[in-house]
């Protein structure tokens, strides 16, 4: 089947963040980490068959779902997951800070990467509990030498964001040994699981490496970032040890808003009929990859990894010496999310979860810029 | 305008709470308070128009929302709400939960109306703070009795859930009184503000009795009982005072997920559009609690009074001398909310938000129940 990532979409004036934000301006977003793309055709089948419906009462977890799920889990990362461990929740963000708040005391600590999503950059400050930066570019064998005594957890993302890297289980399972070694807490924010691009890589999930592991870990999945409905409001932690679960849920009770119907709606048909389409938008994804690639070509002072996961780029603006890097692009007509908020000033996200066409139009934004900042002479 | 609160609607295998809780069982739900009855159609289409176009990344509250949310507020209430005063939320429960963490210390206690709505009813318990009972029979001049060294907010639902009771502007005024004196914080629950069912009343927030009630108080407002939305997770907090709204987002920081969209676009096209539907609705419910009533008549030994709002009828069954007259009539086909989960033994909810034909074989199977417990000879 053919699927189409081609095709202009138009969110303006559509209660979308990434394009309401910078709607009164010429400027395209490439920001926020949600797609410029369509949804797989039997996720829209579905939610159009429940807006016909028409009735949008309180929703509750079907079967259906718990199962979609448990085989997805399987199916893509061989992980074979129990449905009691399974604890819904309406996003990612809330799922982590949760973790904290139900497992760490008010003085325990927590060991946070860096560079790294802000939502998770800031989560020491936000639950009031001492965090340390653990440096992306430092190897697992030496994250010990970042343990203070107060530190209880240790939040990893993988795939990680903004720098794409995947972890391998070698490197999980050292994790765990160092985890297990001092007694910490495991919160995997496992979002961008699916969008492994790198063919020769495959997903594990960090509680899937040993038993201890699973023990020690709340692993944080979501169908947003795979098929494109972060809009959606459904997530889910997995956690097979029942007294942090137990803890978990106490500590939702009150704060978190009921699951959302349309949500769990779009989720089961995403998980259940979804596979197809994913490879489509991996390929996809690598050609706007290409595309970046060799219009990086040009501009060799842009230091770039090519990421191994994720549909965004971490681009090392530093050796162009701006100001203020964000400022200057939107300027120019691109809005990108600057690196400060991930914690690495003179860097630049880009998005390129989008069609090949916007891809281009941003970039041949961008060439401008470069041009009126004097990097092309 | 016609619109259509008779085609029954199926919502067996659609992720609904309601009916999912008793699928295996030949049960009619007159539980949980949703509608089994569609939303209006400008809802339906808004919702239509969105899965169409088939992209659901992260939402953002558009400018259109909060106009249509202010000028809501302004005709179904004569409220003048601002801007800046909104604070947006996925769900009035986690809001009034939310209230206790932002704005009362560890010690400080609430008052509590009782009977009232679960959530409310266990919110002192969760949130860890001293709660007391005030009795619905109480009269305002009277709640001073019920005040504690300790007691730093009342909780008010109005229109109150299960009695269905709308206080009046010379009640809030009263309270608005209490509530200064004692410096307490008044979080207002008014979910069922436009479903009062009693023409000659009419909606009062309490925040909008005088400027010091606005300073001391929390309002939380929704789009979903009114149009059967309650699955897609918008609500509003209305927080005129800003020291106070600063914290209550300091707190939603981190916990509360980011706004749903579909919830979103559906908000804004009820308020939009959806006068002349809940005029209909209206209507449609007074009517089917005319047919409660007409059956009632046979049964004088439950005790009624009709709900001046909402669509729940609050039975006395007390003198029924049944052991459990939740269990009763589940085992006789029909779900009601037991008066436990309230604060009241004795007491069943029913929820009449339905087509008259369901209403009917509702009562039906009750009839049934009832002449099986021996109330009929």
């Amino acid at each position: 089947m053919n699927f189409d990532f081609v095709t202009p979409v138009d969110r303006k004036n559509t209660a979308s963040l990434k394009w309401q934000r910078y709607e009164q301006q010429d400027v395209i977003p490439m920001w926020v980490a949600d797609m410029d793309l369509t949804s797989p055709p039997g996720v829209q089948k579905a939610l159009s068959k429940a807006v016909s419906a028409g009735v949008f009462g309180y929703g509750e977890v079907p079967q259906g779902l718990n199962q979609a799920f448990i085989d997805w889990c399987a199916s893509q990362y061989n992980w074979q997951v129990e449905k009691d461990w399974l604890v819904w929740i309406p996003g990612v963000v809330p799922g982590f800070n949760l973790a904290v708040e139900a497992w760490l005391k008010p003085e325990q600590g927590l060991l946070v990467q860096s560079p790294v999503y802000p939502p998770i950059r800031v989560l020491g400050n936000l639950r009031q509990r001492p965090s340390v930066d653990l440096p992306m570019s430092e190897s697992i064998n030496n994250f010990s030498s970042y343990l203070k005594p107060e530190t209880s957890a240790l939040v990893l993302c993988n795939p990680q964001n903004p720098l794409g890297k995947v972890y391998s289980r070698q490197e999980l399972e050292e994790l765990a040994g160092l985890a297990e070694e001092n007694d910490l807490l495991v919160i995997s924010d496992d979002i961008w699981s699916d969008l492994i691009l790198e063919p020769s890589l495959r997903h594990v999930p960090y509680a899937s490496v040993s038993e201890v592991a699973a023990q020690h870990s709340i692993t944080l999945m979501a169908p947003s970032k795979t098929f494109n409905i972060a809009g959606l409001s459904c997530a889910v932690a997995v956690i097979p040890n029942p007294k942090l679960r137990a803890s978990y849920r106490k500590k939702m009770r009150g704060l978190m808003p009921d699951m959302n119907y349309l949500g769990l709606v779009a989720a089961q048909a995403a998980w259940e009929g979804g596979h197809d389409w994913l490879e489509a938008l991996k390929t996809h994804l690598n050609a706007n990859l290409d595309i970046l690639e060799n219009w990086l070509k040009d501009f060799p002072q842009i230091g770039y990894q090519r990421p191994q996961a994720t549909f965004v780029a971490w681009l090392d603006v530093s050796s162009l010496q701006l100001e203020n890097p964000y400022e200057t692009f939107l300027q120019g007509g691109v809005a990108l999310s600057p690196g400060e908020a991930y914690g690495e000033s003179g860097y630049l996200r880009l998005n390129f979860g989008c069609s090949a066409e916007q891809l281009k139009q941003a970039l041949h934004r961008m060439t401008k810029v470069l041009y009126n900042v004097g990097v092309i002479k």
